[in-house]
């Protein structure tokens, strides 16, 4: 067992953290939120002062944090995990990021002789609770195989991408390509069912086809046709619209950075947003609620 | 068995006819191709000089046409079937055509008492070939039992969609949305390849997480990464770019009709429209090949 | 003065055919609608049955109608002015239709020995009424020059776009790049304005710099920037939305039937229906109320 | 006349300086390139060796600099202006940078007691070197009306968007919508020209119709149509495509951080994005250059 500096106990963060207490890790951990630290500490792990007294003297120094300015702001510059720590835990940045950030961390950490992964994630709440996330990882072999062991006790699935980087890039790929499929479907479906067709049979007759998909034969955006997705419990639950939104954000930043034309990702990115302005709770409903910006008032 | 009249014996047709021989029945061909009627004769059918004459006491009359001014010409007006057979048989369009023609040409055969259902199919000339197609029906319960037998003998998997122009409008929001599936992967694949991930190793990971595919799972577009795809064989075989085209035409044209917003599927017409243009012989390409629309040149 | 048949009465066609009494022309007219033709007839013109009356013996028949298949019932058939009239008027088609239906009726007509012109017009029933309308005309040199002193009664500015079907296309392309224009100054200003900057200000930098436009600066979609425009009115009057979205979806279908790629077209037209759907009147609004898309609510 | 530090010697930087110097200023300039301040030097200016020592002492310190990076390290941080010098000149920044960027700088300033304003520009070399840039300003009334008489050496029209940060965010929702003006207008003529019309004829009617744009009448994008574009000597000149999608990726950006929906704006930074990509010089043609995506080959 290890000893493991944890930084970031927010909704993903802290399920993720207790899955590394229940395996027997000594876990030293940070949180802006007292609450959250204490709230760790009551079930076995070490709440510390900041992330340098977190991660310092630890094997394994794990990130879980919002975006790239706080990200930055606790590895870089002179305050920062890389510049402070007297020994050299392996990096390990669960949180989802843009690959450009990624990269020049990854250099800094590189220049002073840390290893370190970036490892975002894919499963929600859920699957950070259940200990069965995905997790798509960049960074070198040594540093890959070193990490492993550790995430197998927070997910089930852990994939190596490649380089630093990587692991972003990765996701970023995957959720873009999800958030157009899911608005794809949506406007099919509102078009076939607007002219009398019955959602469960339309959706069968695709899902069986060249349309099939993860998100229409698992997550199927009309309410009613399957009882246990979002859509048939009002969009609640799932993945909240907000959290695709900034991952299509990051998306269409990368592409930009890369120099690559993503006009179906930009398109989604304008439609989520559009959908996310329409009401006042429109972030938090599942991204299938994009359906609604398809499907007219009655 | 039946007396069946088959009336377009192209790429399509003349192999649903010949499984129809094969099954047993009596089939009466037609086909403006001399040549084409006269092989199905050489294989037992029987040569017609016109469509009238190939449905004329039959009790299925089979059409596989080309567009909606073809089908509504054999049809429809004082020389189409409707007007001119003496005796009723069941009508079965396998063309795909726009909703619109296909419930048109429902009324005028329903008010001159013919059965008639519309049923497109998907699986391209090898399904037609191998009797294994998909048919996608629209018309009544009692049309769609009549002719499902019939049906069986060229295809595997025979859904009831709806009412008549339900099986167009099924088939249209299929296609419509595998064009997007399709054209979204490719530019996330080349997003992430772009930036130095593995082609492979970026599929799977995409194939198993939320933004798995028929498309990307069976059909990658990326040339290497699936040894049976058109994309590793410079996109050759597989299903035209330039039908792809068309059945976006027909979505889009469905949806103004419809009077539904499918922005996706809109920007998907623009976009195979573009890849369409860029080359003399773009449009026989499989439709896989949107992705050398986003691929950068070396 | 000329004997002129004027078929088409209605919001557009009425106030056209009496400028052409006013200029001392003699009239016969039809409409389906007796009423219609009742009223014209109190002005001065004469009521006919039917098109075929109208047009017989006259110099000039235009035709006013509101879509391709009205149009060809007209022109075209056993029953239409091109097979039943005995003399040989110049036809000319005011109607906006398709060029690709544009360029079929003139090929029939021509080889009937008629000369025809296509002349689809801008400015709106106002335009109408004072007769200050744009004529964008397609058709040979001789039948321009015929048509001109006729169209000079109705309108103001007559341009000779090119060959027949040519005044169709350029009608197209201008409406879609208006509509396209619109929505994109739509999108900035609310963009701008949501972070604070002045209506006007913002207006007022436009329209001085690249992005002017005349829909900008003589149009403007913000409620209050410029008292006469129907944004100053709660979208009333100007040139409604579902008329526009009627000209995106020709110009869409005629870029199809062209092998051309419209994105920006296309996505207008996407987003134009998409609003026409939001509420129950909003096609009837001005196409500036393209604006409340981009609007979040407060 | 006032001292006046000048930071940034490049391409618009250097002419917008030998402006100030002509008009009788005081000028101590800095850049990294030491040619660039040696240049200046030999035309009047000091030659200093930071941008502190160029604007420490200086009633003004104006900024002209590539990115956000760059303006936030000259800026901010311990070795920034604001931190570092002891004097207060107005800050006037005339980058174009994100508006995000120039609020947190501002507000940095606004604590140490600065004074300052954004004033993107826009005209292009062109206009620095002749004096006639338009500046679009940012900031409080008061610090407007102090810059107002410096610029005005600079360029012609000076108009005040309202608070820190208005001045980027007129310019970029100018440019935006002029990046979509100029697509959407290529797109179209692309349409009618491929139909056979004549695109002189085809670009005065629209230009004198509602589809007429500062781009359409100024900046036709169509090889031949007016003398003096850059389309009619091959795309040389004019405002490159490499910045026209510099802006087009800020505009974007700011959409994103404001909350808004910019569909128009995001399908036009991926068309530019596509167009980039097709050949190797391509970003250093003319924006109107975008009607190459559009036009087929022969």
């Amino acid at each position: 067992m290890a000893i493991i500096g944890f930084i970031g106990l927010g909704t993903m963060g802290a399920p993720m953290a207790r899955n590394l207490l229940s395996a027997g890790h000594e876990l030293r951990v940070f949180d802006v939120s007292a609450e959250a630290c204490a709230m760790l500490a009551s079930e076995g792990a070490t709440a510390t002062e900041n992330a340098i007294e977190a991660a310092e003297g630890a094997e394994f120094a794990i990130t879980m944090l919002p975006n790239d300015t706080i990200v930055s702001g606790v590895m870089l510059g002179e305050e920062g995990l890389i510049e402070q720590l007297s020994a050299r835990p392996l990096l390990i940045d669960c949180s989802t990021i843009s690959p450009d950030t990624t990269r020049r961390i990854a250099h800094a950490a590189a220049d002073k002789g840390f290893g370190i992964i970036d490892a975002p994630v894919s499963g929600g709440p859920t699957g950070a609770a259940e200990g069965t996330l995905s997790f798509m990882v960049g960074g070198s072999e040594t540093d890959f195989a070193r990490a492993e062991p550790v995430l197998k006790n927070m997910g089930r699935l852990i994939v190596h991408a490649g380089d630093n980087g990587a692991g972003q890039v990765a996701k970023l790929c995957n959720n873009m390509t999800a958030a157009v499929v899911m608005a794809a479907t949506a406007e099919a479906l509102a078009l076939g069912i607007s002219q009398g067709l019955d959602p469960e049979k339309l959706s069968s007759i695709m899902a069986n086809s060249s349309a099939g998909s993860f998100v229409l034969n698992r997550w199927n955006p009309w309410p009613g046709v399957m009882p246990d997705t979002p859509a048939s419990r009002d969009y609640a639950g799932g993945f909240q619209l907000g959290l695709m939104l900034k991952d299509l954000n990051l998306a269409v930043a990368n592409a930009r950075d890369a120099g690559a034309s993503v006009p179906f990702g930009a398109l989604a990115q304008s439609m989520y947003m559009m959908q996310a302005g329409r009401a006042q709770d429109a972030v938090r409903a599942d991204f299938s609620s994009i359906q609604k910006l398809f499907t007219r008032p009655a």
